[in-house]
């Protein structure tokens, strides 16, 4: 733990900061081990290159000893006063990219620093190289991904519903000792495919209907995120076209990962197979995220990040084909960047299985 | 909805202001009726007195059709150039107390505004009078709960841990036709009950335990939340004071409720009640909280908010005493303020009740 914030001041250091806020409640625990659940209340780290580290914490909260000066308030006090007397005035403060307006136009208000930038980064890019512990973690994590979407096809049968089969999933994830979703199942039959983003409905499954997977659980802490794609009784030749296009365009972004590629070149590789194919516009959002602690961490798989990929680097791999009213496809991996090319996380089969 | 629009405007209009961002999704799909779950991605409703109100939402995104400006952007667009090009940089901008430093930051950076200030109150004080629709969406989402806290004495037996009980309420809750949890339950077993906010784990339900539920969940977009505190097998002494307390505490605030009453006079009276008899640093919590879309909305029921109560308002009241090491009592009501008095809006029982 004490190594994470070392690199977090190092990294504030290289921006010429002395005093960071974080709030992010998963990047304090990232730091601190301390877990908490602050709602709406304040809750805060303060970091500082000189005086050492501060925890601002709601009398409510249930934090365990640590080694942090606690700076603890009740919910009638005015606690943007108190973190107002720890900060260096005469010093600029970095703030967290989720720091809230209601917290940070009072610490402007009260001239509590020298200017106030957005310093995330820092704590952002520590986070996106996961060490050794957590791409452990991450491991564990995806292979209880695999197992649960391994089991996915035996619920699906004539007449089901995307709603009934979506319930059911928190069971298997719990058995594969997931604490909860990473997010809400995604579960598209048909032409719901089509929209990345569909909620799982009253939608009846029937012949010839793609089926999509956008699963992902929380073991250890760590999150998981994959999606398969199926087709239910009989594969269309559309299907066949775009599903096979998906997957070269899975494969070859994973062939080309190792230290040193900017990730931007991951997204144009995929991306340029599906538009020389003539489905450019039909694959309409970035090629993935970074994930870890949140199930969406900071950084894009897109065409704006010249960021060079680095080992301890997780992120997905997830491109997707829609055709609206019609069907859609999308594979996703997560992969770690190693010392000298790529890990899966995922092992689950990528090769077009119809059910029958 | 327009109508929840104009009550804004005119919140806006009395506070001198012309231009107001809107982040919040929940306060968006109240004005807007429109539902959307961003995630990390910039979604926003930008309100103005003169030229008409603008959603900016990410293509990924499923909007209905709707009657405002839509300014679509993609993963790869710079969105807040696209913000700033619609604002009156000669006029103050309002914000809502959740923007993000990563927006707010960037935004002032560009001088998008003449000002920025947190106008939070002109959404929060108007969502905090729940008119016609809402009151009866929150009266059947209450019923629900009570539903489901009528099945939970029979989840408790020898043996039973905390989290094997939790583990059956969601199936409860989709029963009622609620959607999902509120919150994560609390289900709270002797010492446990201590902490307000303890999460359900693997103790062991033991004689003289009580037996705390802090339960709530989402109906029609509505949330619920009441607490009701048990005994298994027998009640001891010590538990049967601070229950009558508590209870008392309870119906005395209740009883208070009426328009134009101030709402820090609710937590007085529980409070001295609970502080008259021996135990009021044991009550370390606010009495209760405003609740409608969100499970906890702005709006305090504390010693420090004068606000004077006003028909149409909901919020909890749920006074608490917590032995450390020993045992705790909450029990907590949603209530309604109506024209010449209070709806109560949970029915379950407040007797003390021993399950044998």
């Amino acid at each position: 733990m004490s190594s994470r914030i070392d690199r977090v001041m190092a990294a504030l250091g290289e921006r010429g900061l002395k005093q960071m806020l974080v709030t992010d409640p998963r990047s304090i625990y990232y730091m601190t081990g301390i877990s908490n659940h602050p709602g709406e209340r304040f809750y805060a780290f303060l970091m500082r290159a000189e005086g050492g580290h501060v925890l601002f914490a709601n009398r409510l909260f249930n934090i365990p000893d640590n080694p942090y000066e606690m700076v603890w308030y009740t919910d009638t006090d005015p606690v943007m006063d108190y973190v107002s007397e720890y900060l260096d005035k005469s010093a600029v403060l970095g703030v967290d990219k989720d720091l809230k307006a209601r917290f940070l136009l009072p610490l402007m208000e009260r001239g509590a620093a020298a200017g106030f930038v957005n310093a995330s980064l820092a704590v952002d890019l520590t986070r996106g190289i996961k060490d050794a512990e957590e791409q452990e973690k991450m491991r564990v994590s995806s292979l209880a991904n695999d197992a649960v979407m391994a089991q996915l096809p035996a619920l699906i049968h004539e007449g089901v519903t995307e709603k009934e089969v979506a319930d059911e999933m928190l069971a298997l994830y719990k058995a594969q000792g997931c604490t909860r979703y990473a997010f809400p199942p995604i579960v598209s039959f048909g032409a719901n495919a089509a929209d990345p983003h569909h909620g799982p409905d009253g939608t009846v499954l029937k012949a010839g209907d793609v089926v999509l997977f956008d699963i992902g659980g929380v073991k250890d802490d760590y999150c998981s995120d994959m999606t398969r794609t199926f087709v239910y009784k009989e594969a269309s030749e559309q299907n066949r076209e775009i599903y096979e296009l998906v997957r070269r365009a899975n494969e070859a972004a994973e062939a080309l990962i190792r230290p040193g590629v900017p990730i931007c070149a991951l997204d144009k590789a995929a991306r340029d197979l599906i538009t020389e194919a003539g489905y450019g516009p039909n694959f309409n959002h970035r090629l993935g995220h970074f994930i870890g602690l949140d199930g969406h961490e900071f950084g894009d798989v897109s065409l704006t990040n010249e960021t060079l990929a680095e080992p301890g680097m997780i992120f997905s791999i997830e491109p997707g084909i829609y055709l609206p009213g019609e069907t859609g496809v999308r594979i996703e991996d997560l992969v770690l960047v190693t010392k000298d090319g790529v890990e899966i996380l995922n092992h689950y089969s990528k090769e077009l299985t119809v059910i029958e």
